[in-house]
C-alpha cells in the first residue's frame, strides 16, 4: 500500500517527511498535478460495476486501490507544465485526477472539500466558539456604522483580511494591523472588514495537530516589543519556539475543532495573554510546520509519516453518509 | 424563518419557486452576491460565544439565525458588480458571504461543498456504481494504448469531456460526438479523454429528486433519428417530455447516491435501452427543470418550494462531525 504525495518538486517540507516514510520502508509516489499530462499520467477504467484506476509519476506506475493515504502538501496547478496549457486542459485535468482520487478507499491529508470549507475565516471563528475555544471579539462588516460602534465598545482593534491572503500567485499574505484611534470606518462599505479585539499578548502559541497527536510551540513576546507589531509572521523573533504543555480542557476543544472540520492536520494560532488564556486566531489547514520542527525538535514530519502510514479506508466506509446496504 | 436565494436578478427559474413560497407566506430574500457591496450588505459579530449576523439586500434586512434554508440557485460572482471590482474583492466577499452562512442552522440545496465535490464526473461514476446504478462501461484516460485497447472491446464509443463544459465565461456545454471506427487515439496524451460505450437507446430519461421525492421524465427517441445525435442537449426534440414510473430498485439507488453525495437536490440523466434498463450517464446537482416541468406538469418548483420552507437543523447538528458534548 503507498502513500500518493501531491506536491511540487521543490517542496523540501515533503522531504522531510519522506525521510520516515523511506526508514519505514513505506512505498511512496511523490505527483505534482503540474506535470499532467507530461511527466504524469491517469487512467480509470468502469466496467461491470467495478472500478480499476492507476496513476503514474517519474516512471512508477501505481494502482489506485493500492494507495493507503493522499497528502495534499503544496500541489501545482494541474497541466500547468503542459506543452499546450489552457484553462480548459487545467480543468479537464483536475476533474479526472481529483475526482478518481476522491472515490478511492485512501485517507486523506486533509480531504479536499473539508479543506476548501476549512479556509473560511467566517465559519472558523464560529466553530472554535462553539468548541469552547477562546476567541476575541471580532467583527466582519460592509456597514460602516456598525464598526463605529464596535471600536466604541472595543477600543483596541486589529483589522485583518477575512480571507488571509491576496488571491495572487504567488498568494501574498497581508499584515494583521492596529487600527488608529481615530480611525473613520466608511470605507467599510466598499469591501468585507474584518476587526478583532487586540489581545494584550505575552506570546504566541503555534498547535500543531496531527490526527489526534497535538504539538505545541510558544514564543514569548521580547520585552521591549512594539505593540503595534501584532502579526508574528512580520515581527522579528525574540527568541526561538519551545514546546509546551496543552492545557487538557484546550485539547479537547482542538480535537472536536478537528472533527467538526474533518482535518487529519491543522495549524492553529493562539495569542495567550496576561492570565495564561490562549485566544484562537486561525487554524491553517495546510499550515507550515518545518520551522517549528527546526526550533522545538518536536517529531511533527514523523508524526505526519506515521498518520500517512495507517491502512485505508474499509470500502464500505467511502461514501460518507451513503446507505451502506446499499453502497 | 426565512428562505434565502442566491441567484441572479433575472433568474425565471427562481421566479417559478418564489410564487409557491409567497402562497404559502413563507419570507424570501433574495440575493445576488454579485451586488455586493452596493446593493447588498452584510455583517457579523462574535462576541462572548456566541455569533450574531445580518444579510441587507434589496432594502431588507434579515438575521442569519432566522434562516430556514439556502437555495444556491444561480448566484453571480461576489462583488463582480462592485464600483471597482477586483480577485482580491471577490475572494474577500465569498468568505465573508459564503463563511458566515456555513456556520448558520440553515439547510442547504445544495451545500456549497457537497455540491463542488458533486461535479466530480470520475466520482459521480464510482458513486453510481456503489449504489447499483448501471452505468456504461467508461474510460477515462491520458494513456493512448489504454484507449486503443478499450476501443479494441467496445467497438461502439462516444467520447466526452470530463469536466462537462468548457471553463469559460459563459460556460458553454461540449456536445458527446460518437468515435469514428478508425479513431487516432494519440491525441489521447495531451489530455484526459472520457470514452463510454455508447448505449443503442430507445428514450432519454431526465429524473428530478427533489429530497426525497423523484420525479421522472421520459422523451422517446424519433424513429428516423440519426444515431450519430447521442446528446439530448442538442438533438432537436421528437416529442416532449412525459411524466414516467420510477422503477422501485431504481428509486433506492438513486435515494442512496443522492444521501452518498449529501446532496438535496439532483438532476440524473440517464438512458433507457431496448431491455428497459435506466443507464446512468451523469447527475447535475444544478441542473435546470423549468423545461421538464412545462412539458410533462409535474410540480417540480412546488416541491422545492416545500423542501425550503421546512425548518433549519437543529443547532447541535450543525457542525458535522464535532463532537455533539463540546460542540
Amino acid at each position: 500500500m503507498t502513500v500518493l504525495i501531491l506536491t511540487t518538486e521543490e517542496d523540501v517540507t515533503a522531504d522531510m517527511v519522506v525521510v520516515h516514510l523511506n526508514a519505514g520502508a513505506v512505498p511512496v509516489v511523490r505527483l505534482d498535478p503540474a506535470d499532467l499530462t507530461e511527466g504524469a499520467a491517469l487512467s480509470g477504467e468502469y466496467v461491470h460495476g467495478a472500478f480499476r484506476g492507476h496513476l503514474s509519476s517519474g516512471g512508477r506506475l501505481v494502482s489506485l486501490d493500492g494507495l493507503r493515504s493522499v497528502w495534499v502538501r503544496r500541489p501545482g496547478v494541474p497541466a500547468a507544465r503542459a506543452a499546450r496549457p489552457s484553462a480548459w486542459l487545467t480543468e479537464e485535468s483536475a476533474q479526472a485526477l481529483y475526482g478518481m482520487l476522491r472515490a478511492t478507499g485512501a485517507r486523506w491529508m486533509n480531504d479536499p472539500d473539508a479543506a476548501h470549507r476549512a479556509r473560511h475565516k467566517p465559519w472558523q471563528l464560529r466553530l472554535a466558539q462553539s468548541c469552547g475555544l477562546p476567541v476575541p471579539a471580532t467583527l466582519i462588516t460592509t456597514f460602516p456604522q456598525a464598526a463605529r460602534e464596535f471600536a466604541e465598545r472595543y477600543p483596541d482593534l486589529v483589522v485583518k483580511p477575512v480571507s488571509g491572503a491576496h488571491p495572487q500567485d504567488p498568494p501574498r499574505a497581508v499584515p494583521t494591523s492596529r487600527v488608529a484611534p481615530d480611525a473613520d470606518f466608511s470605507a467599510v462599505a466598499y469591501g468585507p472588514t474584518l476587526l478583532q479585539r487586540r489581545v494584550a499578548k505575552r506570546a504566541d502559541i503555534r498547535l500543531t495537530a496531527v490526527g489526534e497527536r497535538l504539538l505545541a510551540a510558544r514564543m514569548p513576546v521580547a520585552a521591549d516589543a512594539d505593540p503595534d507589531e501584532v502579526d508574528v509572521r512580520f515581527a522579528r523573533a525574540a527568541s526561538p519556539w519551545e514546546p509546551v504543555e496543552v492545557p487538557p480542557r484546550l485539547a479537547e476543544s482542538v480535537r472536536a475543532y478537528l472533527r467538526g472540520a474533518q482535518l487529519a492536520y491543522g495549524a492553529f494560532d493562539f495569542v495567550e495573554d496576561a492570565d495564561g488564556t490562549w485566544w484562537f486566531l486561525e487554524c491553517n489547514q495546510s499550515g507550515q510546520f518545518g520551522f517549528v520542527e527546526v526550533d522545538t525538535g518536536q517529531p511533527i514530519a514523523r508524526t505526519i509519516a506515521e498518520w500517512l502510514s495507517r491502512p485505508a479506508v474499509p470500502r464500505q466506509a467511502r461514501f460518507r453518509g451513503a446507505d451502506s446496504a446499499v453502497c
